[in-house]
């Protein structure tokens, strides 16, 4: 029992699935719950995935030696300024934002004296669904962490949440958290603004109902990001601004060149930008289960 | 048996999977498979798939009484002008195009006085692999299969690939030339487009081994799309180029309303954009197994 007392701020997908990898890692004493919703509370307590839930921050933290806020980016601030006064001295405190600059900056101006016991972290996995419902232990198995250290970072808290990870199955790795916020953009953040977007052109169509009843399995799965949190991704998009606008122009660029290949009817260029895409991904799924 | 002989020119995942759903049904006769690449030819034949092959296109549609053309779009009006000649009086000549205008106009141009035997098809199906070592026998399977019928078209020809597509287990449906063209611009040509543009994107970037290495679930399944033949769908944009330029037009002034919202940190509007495209994407999967 390396955590005697967990405390998940936010017990939806990612918190609720890290609390039941580290109930299963019989590595966590209690795990105390807290969040805007009762109902989804409720039902973390009936299945198991927490002990039992506090309705004030304050409560929640109180005498927790880790504290994991698992919140939509834009929430990040406020909760630290809520739990600062009643975190115990070595309280651990860590986060899952899919942004870290944002975070760290928060927490900077909030976390006070306790920020050298914050450890900024992101797993990189999550599925389009929100929701303590649809949690599981297994979410993180073989999927990377990354941990952005900072230079007045407690070097026992980041063992602590390193450690934590390692229990759930995952791999964790260090990046800062300037390379981590533009890696992100690229790989996770750009997709599901395009995601978000082609769907949203689609559905304002006249013959959106029947474009969408001819849709098949490619589009099911370039798509399914789009069913992901509103909340969250807007957040991100606030959080991440300026990586996300760089990623954004440098596709742009890319895709006009493309709309200038089929604008002008050049197979040849199209078949070139289309072999190295296919190269790369299938490079990609080499290393991967795709 | 419906099909005494069926001839399919373009064994791969289209023209495989549904030989193979065919010959499971019991409906078909003779299966004749015809193609560049003698080693997939081979295949087919060690699979079962097809009987025998033929190199020579005027020798594998001798004697058929069903020609299907499964190859790209780019290759249906040389692969008509080889036929031709070599058609049985009421042989049906059918396609699987995923774009039909130009299909037709090849057709008309290309089969002469047997244009009114063709009957442009299209199934709604199919995966990002190739070849007939990809084909399997359920690919149609309640997926749909559409006709766009031609005012000269004879009733028998028509009546005979529906007939034979019904067997696949896929639904038939109708839709004019121009309609479906403008349905799979939306649905399939610009997801595609979109996911080799990302993915090419970020692979010129000089950080892409290591972006790609940190990519996740969400990048996988958008990204599916992209490991699809480069000529194929070179071919398709060719083919369908009005449609999709359309589309990317439509896309690209979305696209730009959503950045300028991301450049503005206007959150309302950015979830007021998301908000939208995940509940009509959540509507499209209540239909469908997503």
């Amino acid at each position: 029992m390396f955590i005697q007392r967990l405390s998940i701020i936010g017990v939806g997908l990612i918190g609720g699935s890290l609390a039941r990898a580290l109930r299963r890692a019989g590595v966590c004493g209690e795990i105390v719950g807290c969040g805007r919703n009762r109902s989804n509370l409720e039902t973390a307590v009936e299945l198991g995935v927490i002990d039992r839930y506090e309705t004030v921050l304050a409560s929640a933290v109180d005498g927790a030696d880790m504290v994991i806020v698992a919140v939509p980016l834009g929430s990040m601030g406020g909760i630290f300024a809520a739990i600062r006064e009643a975190l115990s001295v070595n309280a651990v405190v860590s986060d899952v934002g899919s942004a870290k600059a944002s975070v760290v900056e928060d927490a900077r101006q909030y976390l006070g004296e306790h920020f050298r016991y914050f450890v900024p972290a992101h797993p990189i996995a999550g599925t389009e669904k929100s929701g303590v419902a649809a949690s599981f232990a297994e979410l993180f198995e073989r999927r990377r962490v990354i941990i952005t250290p900072l230079s007045e970072m407690d070097l026992g808290a980041y063992a602590k949440v390193s450690a934590m990870w390692k229990c759930t199955g995952a791999d964790v790795v260090e990046m800062s958290v300037e390379r981590h916020d533009r890696v992100l953009a690229a790989t996770s953040h750009l997709p599901h603004l395009l995601a978000y977007s082609l769907v949203d052109t689609l559905a304002q169509m006249e013959t959106s109902t029947e474009i969408f009843s001819f849709a098949a399995g490619g589009f099911r799965d370039f798509t399914r990001i789009a069913s992901s949190s509103p909340r969250m991704w807007r957040d991100i998009c606030v959080a991440n601004q300026r990586a996300i606008l760089e990623m954004l122009a440098h596709f742009n660029e890319d895709l006009a060149v493309l709309t200038d290949a089929v604008r002008c009817g050049d197979a040849d260029r199209i078949e070139k930008i289309f072999g190295r895409a296919k190269a790369a991904r299938d490079n990609f799924c080499e290393d991967k289960v795709c």
